[in-house]
């Protein structure tokens, strides 16, 4: 489709409508000072003192702007511009003002200052909308506690066995939510009646390089990756590392070794829009003088195709059983997650491609290869998100930056996404 | 040499001299309670309530057999048979009485039993010798708190660093010297005179395979193996494991996977008598969803000619240089330990070979690819030392089992190699 064909999509009454971009710029800048550090980063744990600290910005940007405020029993924020009819459903947008430790200052804040400035030139302009706007502020997106906690709990997503497996543990959680006025009764009762909500719309930074590499402006994405993560223990027997001849070993490492190298092979011969990570590595018993019992392996694998996770997951396990077969180990696999791939829905997609046409903007499809909160929204509504480019990729850290002109680009495309989906 | 050459090498008056099996099974049997555990093995590490126990059974016995009682600054214990002359020198023989956790019953019990024996025999037969003699049990071979700590004391060979780096940490460690009776000081004073002592045996299970295999009843040894280890510290870049392509990562952890697979392959085959072992890994940050930034392998590596473990040095040094070259990461490398190879005195491994020939046991000379004490001792005397099978190469393990003939064949081999000495 050529961009004047999108923008010919759009046809509501107020495609002249464009963010204040220096609004977005300081509101940016007010939360970068908010748990941020000397070198430039920003330490915002959910539930923590500065995260309790933005909870409160939040509060009084709502309500300096007029909005009125939200609070679920899990801590999610909303600021609602209302419809004239109470009975109207709500199109919603936002994202995420936690932090991981040491992260970067649009991952997440950008998404919710761009919803922010959606609702205040909506409400600016006055114009009269079918729906409410909703902009939304989810509590522990990076998963400090549990991952996208509140935008699961709000999709009816949360029960007992996830807040009982917290990181972290029980009863710090239990305290964290008390602090900040919540409590495990409350959390478990955030779930939001599918049936209000219309449509779902987030801008995040890309936290990868195709944009920048692609020359892009916008990402729209099409599907969030399913996301599998095991333990694989190798089995092999303990052994003094000197007296014990080096062909008879049963070295648990050399299975974890030569699983490794032949694991990145497969995936990225077989399975090249697909990725894979070991990022934790226990050996036992853990001493220089002993030859390896055991030795633990985190494996996490990420597809968007789901067909393609499920052919990762068994092409995977069956190398794991491969090496120990050869190797003369044992083998034992523990699940540790699994999230499937949530496709975005064409309404919200269309919708974003033509903001894009309408303003002129270069965008390409995409996956998302991280999770977002957009995928628990999937569950409930017509739900889709688009990214901006993050400069050399960097994430998670104070390297983190999105340039000016990128960042009024996400408050653009998202105001005439939301338009669109709220007048269509 | 023959068997009958090497009989005709031993040429004393006490030929005819054997141990009391029975009573060296039932010392055994006695040591194997202390600390023993109800699967049978033996939880006696180095001044713990059980090795002081062990200490007490030491001091009854060599009281109950009318021996002399001498005990130094680091708590070695020796057991003495005194010569007429006052001012003759000490042949010397022993093992140690602690155990690593959960260990075996013969990992250094049964060298302080058959030099105990050693000396009743002597005492019973009032054999008139031109030596002191001296059954030793050293404390913590097995480095509890540091490696060979009693025998590297007794050598002059311990000094403030090492009991400042101590396993464990400086005021647990002094904390337990002072319950068991001794100090950092006297600690420092336990060296002996190397003058004053003619010559060391050790007798040792062997803790692999190769005697058993051979066919042989004991093992001289020829030179105890030396021991380098290094921490090898990967370093590469910590990244989004899902939004970081396959082919743009700076994975540490591949690194040490390649470092690992090329480690073995060049061990095995350039130092064939040489073995490499990695017991640790470390990632860092260390979670499911992020690439290794840091990936820290623990490498040791051992050979017995001095040469050939330098050689080894610098070829697992400069793989590991290889290996960041092409994975285009970093490397940190920080030495752990060094022990240098300790080759055995030619007299003592003669004294060996000599009992063997008349005891009629079939013997093979070897390395000892673990450390001992006897390798500390090499620094003062004449030093040297031999092993018998063990069953299956089980040790530091309730598995470890020695039958009761190459006990008995400890016990004797042990008593004609000391008089040999003795008297030569």
């Amino acid at each position: 489709m050529t961009e004047r064909a999108r923008a010919e999509q759009i046809t509501h009454a107020y495609t002249d409508l464009r963010v204040n971009g220096d609004r977005i710029l300081s509101d940016l800048a007010a939360l970068a000072k908010i748990g941020g550090t000397e070198e430039g980063a920003v330490n915002r744990p959910a539930l923590s003192d500065a995260d309790l600290a933005a909870r409160g910005w939040f509060r009084q940007t709502t309500a300096e702007s007029g909005f009125q405020l939200r609070e679920d029993g899990i801590g999610n924020l909303s600021a609602i511009l209302p419809a004239a009819d109470p009975t109207a459903p709500t199109v919603m947008c936002g994202s995420h003002l936690d932090t991981v430790p040491q992260g970067g200052r649009f991952d997440g804040a950008l998404g919710v200052v761009a919803a922010l400035e959606v609702l205040r030139i909506v409400k600016q302009a006055g114009a009269t909308l079918p729906v409410h706007l909703e902009a939304v502020s989810f509590t522990d997106e990076e998963g400090t506690w549990a991952g996208l906690l509140g935008s699961r709990a709000m999709a009816g997503q949360l029960d007992d066995e996830a807040l009982d497996n917290v990181r972290g543990g029980r009863e710090p959680f239990a305290a964290a939510l008390a602090q900040a006025g919540y409590s495990r009764e409350s959390a478990l009762n955030a779930h939001r009646d599918p049936r209000s909500i219309k449509a779902w719309v987030e801008v995040h930074i890309e936290q990868g390089t195709r944009l920048e590499e692609a020359g892009q402006s916008i990402g729209v994405v099409t599907g969030i990756v399913g996301i599998m993560s095991y333990w694989l223990t190798f089995v092999g027997r303990a052994d003094h590392a000197g007296t014990t001849p080096m062909d008879r070993r049963q070295d648990a490492l050399r299975g974890v070794t030569s699983f490794l190298q032949q694991c990145r092979e497969l995936v990225m011969n077989r399975f090249p829009l697909g990725v894979v990570n070991s990022g934790i590595v226990e050996v036992r018993p853990g001493a220089f003088n002993i030859v390896p019992e055991r030795a633990r392996l985190a494996l996490e694998f990420r597809h968007s195709d789901p067909g393609k996770l499920d052919a990762m997951r068994e092409a995977l396990l069956n190398l794991a059983l491969n090496v120990v077969e050869v190797e003369g180990l044992k083998l034992d696999v523990e699940q540790a997650g699994s999230h499937q791939p949530e496709p975005m829905h064409r309404d919200v997609i269309e919708a974003i491609e033509g903001a894009c046409g309408l303003l002129g903007l270069q965008s390409t499809r995409m996956a998302s290869y991280a999770g977002h909160d957009t995928q628990s929204l999937a569950h409930i509504t017509r739900a889709g998100m688009f990214f901006v480019p993050s400069v050399g990729g960097a994430s998670h850290s104070y390297r983190e930056f999105t340039p000016e002109q990128d960042c009024v680009n996400a408050g653009n495309v998202l105001l005439q996404a939301v338009l669109s989906l709220a007048m269509g």
